[in-house]
């Protein structure tokens, strides 16, 4: 059973995400984010406070698969948050931070594919439910800059793709989830 | 009874907003937009304009539980618009618009929160039908700048917030008044 | 018969589109893109391979109604994309580049609305089924710049008036068309 929660930032994707799996009493939460700055930081923590004490957490930034696997526990439900940061993280992991404007995205975007297959199938032959949480990022202006207008061409296109694999669906607006899958 | 209008920019939130209350013959429009310059004037006329003019118009950007009380005609329905000016309204008139760098964004919000719950508050003791028109903000890239995101951030944790309070929720897209609660 | 398919960047409008057309064997795909730089040229060939080959493709960028008319092939249909490109087209051809903090908006949106109009009209009167595709733009942060905040505010009007005309409306998120009208 693979579940994708989608939706705008402070939608309350992470409640709704949580919601889904109010029924499992062991959850792993995977937590994709890498702490850059303290601002990041501080979000990681306001998250962290607002799970469930009993859950456990492990922090794995890319190579998703290599715990989410068949051998998992079936009565142990996962929550993995978040796809859009995954994509960030292999995007700054293979592309040198101080050349941005000569990366090369198609290059970049299959080793972005490479993970999310990888992430699929590993959802498909794994026992627990999983449920993934996703941003909505492009439902604004154009962006200015380069890195940008890439970056939510890549993110839209991997939501697409999980979003063809999952077998639920869910838009958040205003923590209200509609399903739309 | 409490229903709140979320949508996009220029979504037609506002058309909306005004066909749920079509079969009031009295209509109290509480606006909260304060004018900064030029731009925002025409923008207050642009909707000015589009009003039924049989609706009367309070001008209130703060303490809106002032307004909607016990004591109202609950033959007159209200319409408020919009949440996420007077969210902006609460952070200029406690932060100092010239050292945004330094704003603390945790107590402002918590001056957001106190604003927002006695609205709630105020709008579920009110015995008039009360319409919240608010914004969608998240759905974009993150945004460059730190006021920029933070925000969003509270915008999107009010809306969840006015979401959860409310009878019906409507998202408005490209017109199309989609009810989500 | 006109429908309209919206939804974010990336969020796989046109293969929803495309999918509304699939009984159709002869379908005209008219496209409303121009080319200024590499990276659109990119873009634009990156669509073009993932037509069907059968597909006949029309590069128009204004004037639709030429190519919508009353003598159109009932049995050809129509998939136009899109319509936010048609509104930077008109935009740019009607206002200098180099002056755009001078820009007349309302000017310039009365062109936009002749132009649409026409397109509505011409779709109505149209024997083959006619598919436009358009951008959400407005769910994220009031833009800075002037021209988008004009832009946004043209290209939402414009969804509503197109949606209000058409038969059917979809939002597409993550690749999932959402039956809205």
């Amino acid at each position: 059973m693979m579940m994708l929660v989608t939706g705008g930032a402070r939608s309350g994707k992470s409640r709704h995400a949580e919601s889904l799996l109010s029924q499992y009493s062991r959850v792993c939460y995977i937590a994709t984010s890498q702490v850059f700055d303290a601002e990041m930081a501080e979000r990681i923590q306001h998250h962290r406070d607002s799970r469930p004490a009993h859950w456990r957490t492990e922090e794995r930034w890319q190579h998703l698969a290599d715990i989410i696997t068949p051998h998992n526990d079936p009565c142990e439900a996962i929550l993995l948050e978040c796809i859009t940061t995954l994509v960030t993280n292999i995007l700054f992991a293979s592309g040198n931070p101080d050349e941005i404007e000569r990366w090369d995205f198609d290059a970049l975007e299959r080793e972005v594919n490479a993970e999310i297959d990888a992430l699929i199938a590993a959802c498909r032959a794994c026992p627990s439910p999983v449920v993934l949480v996703t941003n909505e990022v492009g439902m604004g202006i154009v962006p200015e800059n380069r890195l940008a207008r890439h970056f939510r061409d890549i993110a839209g296109r991997v939501n697409q793709k999980l979003a063809q694999a999952a077998d639920d669906v869910w838009l958040v607006v205003s923590g209200i989830g509609v399903k739309i899958k």
